[in-house]
């Protein structure tokens, strides 16, 4: 008997797992379009399309020990209740000495586990990936929601701990404050090898929101941003994190209602077969 | 030149109107699907698939003075900031002795209206069509919710004021507290004609949850509820308000995400239309 | 082999056949929603998901001789030569002796028909199932367009020879002047009896835009207006002008792109079963 | 925690629950359009939609005991071995003493679970609702067949125990034939209420197409076929077989590919919780 | 207050405005699917996803002065008296010294506009984007069609004026004329530098056929050719006509019912924020 | 008149062609998602979207004698029996020293197609474009499946016979297996040039599975496997089969209800077309 409960190959207990997925359920400060808050749902269901095995690194989730903890329940609308909940989920699994893999959700719930991260890991660096800066002081009054996002986690790890990948998008204001106080590698990741060394022996949350992406490439999403990075080039990215000491992880902003094919969560569930296979 | 900025035949100017229609792009606690925060830039184009006229009634929008004044600005994710400005908003409107009209948005924001008109109107009775009670006391915690959106209606407005047709759906525990406090007609509309016969000389707020339709005519929405009225009985329904004293009305709960082909959007069209023409 | 080249069971030769189906795809003044022009193609591939057999009737289209012949070459902006094309065809299969069952299109492509049945039948009346009066004079300065057809219909045809039912939308002025020349049943089929009764010995053309139909029950088409017919109610009133001398007929106004899912074609498609089995 | 993998309200365990559901995904004789095998999976995510509880028979999922098996592994493409596999698990739910409730699939799938049940209940009764007669004796060659299951399940029970309601297609061979050996209420559910009666005391195996209701009512299935009942007339006919002995029921030929709105899932599960109420 | 009357950050009034952007909403002519008459309405309000800052030229649609006009109301079918309109518009807005800015609709609304420009700056080149050659003489016996529009425009302007980039599709006979009177580069922008080099100094018009693009990157669109350019390919080329004297340009054959997710929208609006922010 | 049966440009009679064209509408093995049976039908409507003329060979379907046969048809849910009418329809046309090309269907289609060749070609290559390697001995126990072809393949024509390209998906052990008997490039097209040198002089099959292409480019098929080849390298790879000696081709794997847009079935076509004026 099947019933899809868990994403693919991540059927270990928890004790025995070394990595703990589980899905945060939240999308309500997406500004554009919501939609994320049934991507972890979506994501199980569409990880059977794949094969557990990965050619590019000749491994196979069945080599791994992953346990799928399911879904947080987060109230629409009180992010405020929703970061504590990921927080202390975060926190307990740091603290079984696990590697937390969160499946979002709106890219807000990031902050909630860099919390936790931080907490853990005095240190701590942020690997960014994404379309936008993320780096508004606030939205329409708001200092909780998607498009502040990075600012709130710069004020846990401070001046230079921020490395963003593939930023496109931004207001004037956002951009400029950047510019002295993290690291932004604008279009592209170019850039990434280097930062990839000098993080070498730092733990690192590693945080991908999809968007990075080509909205060709992954139409599912909130806030789509023509001119993104090909499969390929993220596929290659995620792969250059290859020696990276990486403390926990999470995959965002999948919108499933907003690709009808489907296709955007078979992608989703591929760049997280991959981060599992690396990290996991 | 024509660019759809307002509803169709909504065009006088705010002095002249003695309706003001406006919009309330909010839907941060929808539970199930979000997206009614997109439904009144929507309906505003597809009003033009519609004519002005109504063979219903006889009447042309063209008869009517409306003024169609936008978009309140909503933050995402901020319920009790969102109601604060639509009461604003709607106590001006009340103020200057005009008829507010708004376009959800989730039904979350009928109490900050509500709010407006119970402070102008006392003794204000509200008329409810819903599939849904509505009538919880907190929903995961919350109390301000779409789910709770008719309890907190109740708070303000008192036993036996306010009466709800067509509710198909709700928890054992909501809909036995109803009994003793509001007045609830299952399924449909019998007994409509009666209520409107009682309320003759009171003020009354008038809200339209438009999943009271079943799915089938109405599948744009955000909680679809199998076994509602058709398109003829609600527009019946709506007629049958026809002597009420309405000082303030809505529609809600237009999710044009999950209508690819754009109907549900003229069908809600078409209710404001014949609203506007009754009450407007 | 099969290659789905004709409506299901329409496999007759021509000299056979005593009905000629074929499609008109001409949409180029629908004002609001474009995409009858693919309705012909659409309808052939999806007939075979119904069987040939009528359980309405107790007859199958291996009983009857179709000829398909396929679609006119319209071009696409240029509506007097489209017209043109359809009479002179149209013209043809009465020359022939044979029943014309043409496939719009939107609705202007009636005009082309009614013009060669008029010339052939002098006091022909014409039976229109329709939502929209189509009644104006112009249309934005145009006067060959979908909103205009009837009353090009009523100049060849003459006062009291054009009988509408299930009208539900028109402009204050269309339907006011309509009330002094011909006959509109508002809102369905009552009164259809009758006048069937009295068409009998009338040589009758049969036009039926699908849009009369409720959105609901046919959303794939391009002027939806809610509170249509049933499927059952169009059914029986296309069973009920079993005695009429029906000299040609047609169905218009299906717009697959607006339908995903595909079930109006289905339904276009059953209708077009029946009416082939009464009058084919 | 939370996800989503059981029909919601269905968290008992085995030894404790009276009922076992479970999926049958497999529909790969479906002739016009497959996809009911996702019906399983995306109808147990959109069963959240819904309340546990009834207000139409007063009664909550919590207040009865069943137990979601997940889902049989069924090869795609071969016909014998899924029925074999979905016999043999049927069986082993009606010998633990349990009323097995299977969600399809397509409707050939009910084949395998009446074998089980016509091996247990000698005597066994069939209520069948479904557009289709499905009493062909092979389609294209075929004897196993979505278009054949009814004939198959004839087979088993013999002349007179098979009960169809609703039928509105058919070939013509198939509807004669049925006319000797099987009772058949065409077009909906009239003769339901003297049926039931007649069948007090028999064990009877209730099979649900879905494809019964209107496509407007549940656009999402494989053969859609016009002119069907609405929800409120489905509805009625599930409560009215309140006073039988089901000794297992099965709902069959959701397609979800088809609907992208997702109402008909809704819609399959509200009336497998009507059903699971009664007879779970 | 927000209705998204206009393009975002194009709300200048019309006297300090250096550019007017109107909409032209007709495809009547289009062979293949309509739809674009719906582009300029859906960009309005898809243009809020965006941010008004561009990454790529540091600047920001608050740095400009465009005034939105709305959009030209122009008979659906008649292609000769919208080109008129087009016509004298355009020409009303260079009368001004203003540049004027068209979003279509189909390609054959770029003849009004040239026309227009070419009597006012003699010596007019124009530069043009597209997949498709549009150079045939007729389209099926039409002149005046979107697949005849570029040799329409060659008779305004004549031999060597006519600059044609991205070309992949065309019949043999055009493309063979095509080589003795316009300069036309295949499959994508190489040469482009060169022939921007030579028109410095020339009043050019500017015309992007969006479907330049591949129909991955930007699937909503009448006429899809795959092997399209990719989402920098073209930012690239529209960035390198930085140093052009662009009087006129316009966007063309976004249709968005043929992208349900929304994505082909946004991808206009980043293209027409670049352009306004380059030539506005 | 036009009714679209045949591919554009296919048009010749069976005695002067010396291409045979048709379809095999077959997918019940399809694992994820199924579909590929509407493809023949669908891909015959959009070629007429395309020019018959192919700018990159300068050659018309004009130029080229191509019959188009029409559909087998199988039986849904019947692998052996559907390979068996395939087989011999292929046989029938290589017998008659035509070049036969077909289009699925799934891909298991492919075997029947290359049991005809390899039977009437001693010394039979097969070309292989794919996503998968679809090598399995078996899938859920079925050796007769989408998933194990290749392999049937492989049994048919030998070690060293079988040429995959594009290929970045398979279990660890079909790889493995792979490595020792056949000749897999993984991921891309590189060694293409090669393999078509030494394959110069030898009768080879050429098998294009499209969803070697990304599922951006072409969302519309069953497996989509992100991190494909773009169309621009599939076409080149396609042109460099110019000298191979193919004695007959297929296309496989559009799903065309997973692209509600409609630009896979151009794409595909657009394939097609390239295909059928090289090598039919």
């Amino acid at each position: 008997m099947n019933s899809a409960c868990t994403f693919m190959g991540c059927e270990s207990g928890h004790s025995e797992a070394g990595t703990v997925l589980f899905g945060a359920p939240f999308d309500s400060t997406s500004s554009y379009r919501a939609g994320s808050r049934f991507a972890c749902g979506v994501m199980r269901s569409a990880s059977y399309a794949l094969e557990t095995y990965s050619p590019y690194q000749d491994r196979d989730l069945g080599d791994i020990a992953v346990f799928d903890a399911g879904d947080l329940e987060l109230s629409p609308g009180n992010a405020k209740k929703a970061l504590d909940a990921i927080h202390r989920f975060t926190g307990k699994v740091l603290y079984d000495g696990k590697v937390p893999c969160m499946i979002g959700g709106e890219h807000l719930v990031t902050l909630g586990a860099v919390r936790a991260a931080a907490e853990r890991f005095p240190g701590l660096a942020v690997l960014h990936f994404d379309a936008h800066a993320d780096l508004r002081d606030d939205y329409l009054g708001e200092r909780l929601s998607h498009a502040t996002v990075m600012r709130r986690v710069w004020e846990l790890v401070g001046d230079g701990r921020l490395h963003q990948f593939g930023v496109r998008s931004g207001c004037r204001e956002e951009l400029r404050w950047g510019e002295g106080h993290i690291e932004t590698h604008r279009y592209g990741f170019s850039g990434l090898e280097a930062t990839v060394e000098r993080l070498s022996g730092t733990p690192v949350y590693l945080t991908v929101d999809l968007d990075v992406l080509d909205p060709s490439v992954f139409p599912g999403t909130g806030t789509p941003e023509p001119g993104g990075v090909s499969f390929a080039e993220l596929l290659d990215a995620v792969l250059a994190t290859v020696g990276l000491d990486v403390v926990g992880f999470d995959l965002c902003e999948l919108s499933p209602p907003y690709d009808p094919g489907g296709n955007s969560a078979v992608t989703a569930c591929k760049v997280l077969r991959e981060l599992l296979l690396l990290h996991g």
